[in-house]
């Protein structure tokens, strides 16, 4: 095992009818409620939240209209509204991308150059916003962790940033507020929680983790009986509550806690998918992570034996990957460029985006000629 | 799934040589260095701590000679001793009976009666100091949790607290520290470890949670493993290390999340066996732990098919419990209640003394005849 330090503080409130105790545990007297798309005020999470500030006496101001793949343009507006409000708190009701911009803002609030500087290492994130989570879409695990994606909508680049003062501070996680995730959301859910379980599995620098390993099959595993499920009731609580909670444990750090330095090179290349035709997170992914295997088939051979062995009873790697690319179809996830209407002609574009986030990732091996040749091996 | 609350905000460091580091972490100007035997003086882990706090200018006073099964006499003096010398933390250099005794130290050191009411439900722990540990011992995972258990030796009980306030705020866990634990002591802890894990897994609310039970099995596996490499080389890294981190795991809280209610019945009876012949606690689980299995192996019968599968590779419940038995008599740790001189007539005595427990912990059903027939089980 690699030395690590493992540090996650945040508190995970978790089951049915959590959501209105979320008023409780918002410090301070005014929040920034950050939310997505209107549908919280159809489904009742809105009037639940609102309600439980009020109940505790936590005022708020309120934004919504985060969409999918968050921008900077939105993150500044909501910077200068906290500012105004002079809030102390945020509170992000809503999936990754509502929790990522809140984490945007929760330290740019206190930075007086462009939060943007974050995400290109010119300047660290240091104080924070106080930041709370009522979690409507599990995907990410940034109501678990302290890392957050946006998009610059003008350089076209998606990038992260990562601070321990990004962790939230508690995260209600509450299984009915995702009955309502259409089959296509929940499968890119899906997609995007297995894949940030895989690529640490493929590419961590330590062989021989069985602790990790059992950990990483077992949440797999969960994920892909449990989506199964929902595709067949959309409301059943116990395979949204497993879904839910697996999710977040795909990347709150449990899972690489000694497994060494490992890649995200699946991220690197569908953030550019992203950035270029704002395809959802999970839908690049299903096309990039299958090209990826195939395309390091036998460098990988004998881990995909392992992870074939544990999810679909076959150790052959060519099957593995068949079986990985069929489950993702069945749950209606593209695996091929031609299905989200991207020309493979586009390919070469796609490589000059993704190697800036290589550079910025350290990922040095994917160069462009690199990263074609990964595209091209699913195509 | 059940509804549950997770919050474990130590920090854990974990790895080779990062014993150095300790001072780094410790917070305020004067600790009370708290160790058990003068064993940590002769293996170097002593002169490594002290050099660090002295780096870091940390001041501290030391005392010795907490013993396993720790006695509240020891945690009224400590807590004398702690006072009169003003100390600002504490730091706990040992394994889980050092850190138990820390914790009583902790939250005793600002409670004006006897700390023993905290263990007896008369009051509730409230501010503690806060505690920092060097792990010398894989085994009660007290150093990534809230709890502890002492036993006052006037009264023969064995009993335990809990308060989020006494969760250590950094742990390092370098296994090289633990290159030199007894094979028996060995045994022990990956016998106490494993039945943390297996109380919740066989005695869980909810019949259906496939998350938790593939993080207990590998957690389960992972340990057998690598116990079984460290009896061939003490100081096999790698398997220390699995075996560490994995005791760690086995009662940090995430194994349980969301398996609702629990028991820890082998626990109570153990604790009784500690409390009457200074029996080591993972000993007293070893003979405890076979017993209750096969006292209720109809009960469980599903769940033991389930364990044998993924462990022993067989489904069948009574192989089952003969290949765990088989395995901790293997690793040095003893099934029979005379392999410890412990005459089958003491039963009635032993059920006399683990019934307190059992009302302090609300199993109610754990009358005296019927941990008198859990124990005659296993005769």
């Amino acid at each position: 095992m690699k030395n690590f330090v493992f540090y996650n503080p945040t508190k995970i409130v978790f089951g049915k009818d959590q959501t209105t105790n979320i008023g409780r545990y918002v410090y301070g007297t005014k929040c920034l409620l950050l939310y997505g798309k209107a549908s919280i005020k159809q489904n009742g999470i809105y009037d639940k939240v609102v309600e439980s500030l009020r109940k505790n006496t936590v005022g708020f101001v309120e934004k919504g209209g985060v969409q999918s793949n968050p921008v900077l343009g939105f993150v500044h507006e909501a910077i200068d509204l906290a500012r105004a409000e002079k809030v102390d708190s945020i509170l992000a009701v809503g999936g990754g991308s509502v929790i990522d911009t809140a984490k945007a803002i929760a330290c740019g609030y206190y930075y007086e150059g462009d939060v943007w500087d974050f995400f290109t290492d010119k300047a660290a994130p240091g104080d924070a916003l106080p930041l709370y989570v009522v979690l409507t879409l599990a995907a990410t695990a940034s109501e678990m962790n302290s890392g957050a994606v946006i998009t610059n909508e003008k350089t076209k680049q998606k990038f992260n940033i990562n601070a321990e003062s990004l962790s939230p501070k508690v995260s209600i996680l509450d299984p009915v507020n995702t009955f309502t995730v259409s089959k296509h959301y929940t499968a890119y859910g899906c997609v995007d929680a297995m894949v940030h379980l895989l690529e640490g599995y493929f590419t961590q620098d330590d062989p021989a983790t069985p602790l990790q390993d059992g950990f990483v099959e077992t949440l797999v595993r969960t994920l892909k009986d449990s989506t199964l499920a929902i595709m067949k009731q959309s409301d059943d609580y116990q395979a949204r509550a497993d879904f839910m909670w697996a999710a977040t444990l795909a990347l709150n750090g449990i899972t690489t806690a000694g497994t060494g330095k490992h890649g995200f090179p699946n991220h690197m290349i569908g953030h550019s998918l992203s950035a270029l035709y704002d395809l959802p997170h999970g839908a690049s992914l299903s096309i990039v992570f299958p090209a990826w295997l195939n395309h390091y088939v036998r460098d990988k051979a004998d881990k995909l034996a392992q992870f074939g062995n544990a999810i679909f009873g076959t150790s052959d790697p060519q099957k593995t990957i068949e079986a990985l690319k069929q489950f993702f179809n069945i749950i209606g996830a593209p695996t091929h460029l031609s299905q989200v209407n991207i020309a493979s002609s586009d390919i070469k574009k796609i490589a000059e985006n993704a190697v800036m986030l290589a550079k910025k990732w350290g990922l040095h091996q994917y160069t462009e000629p690199v990263i074609e040749e990964v595209l091209n091996a699913g195509a």
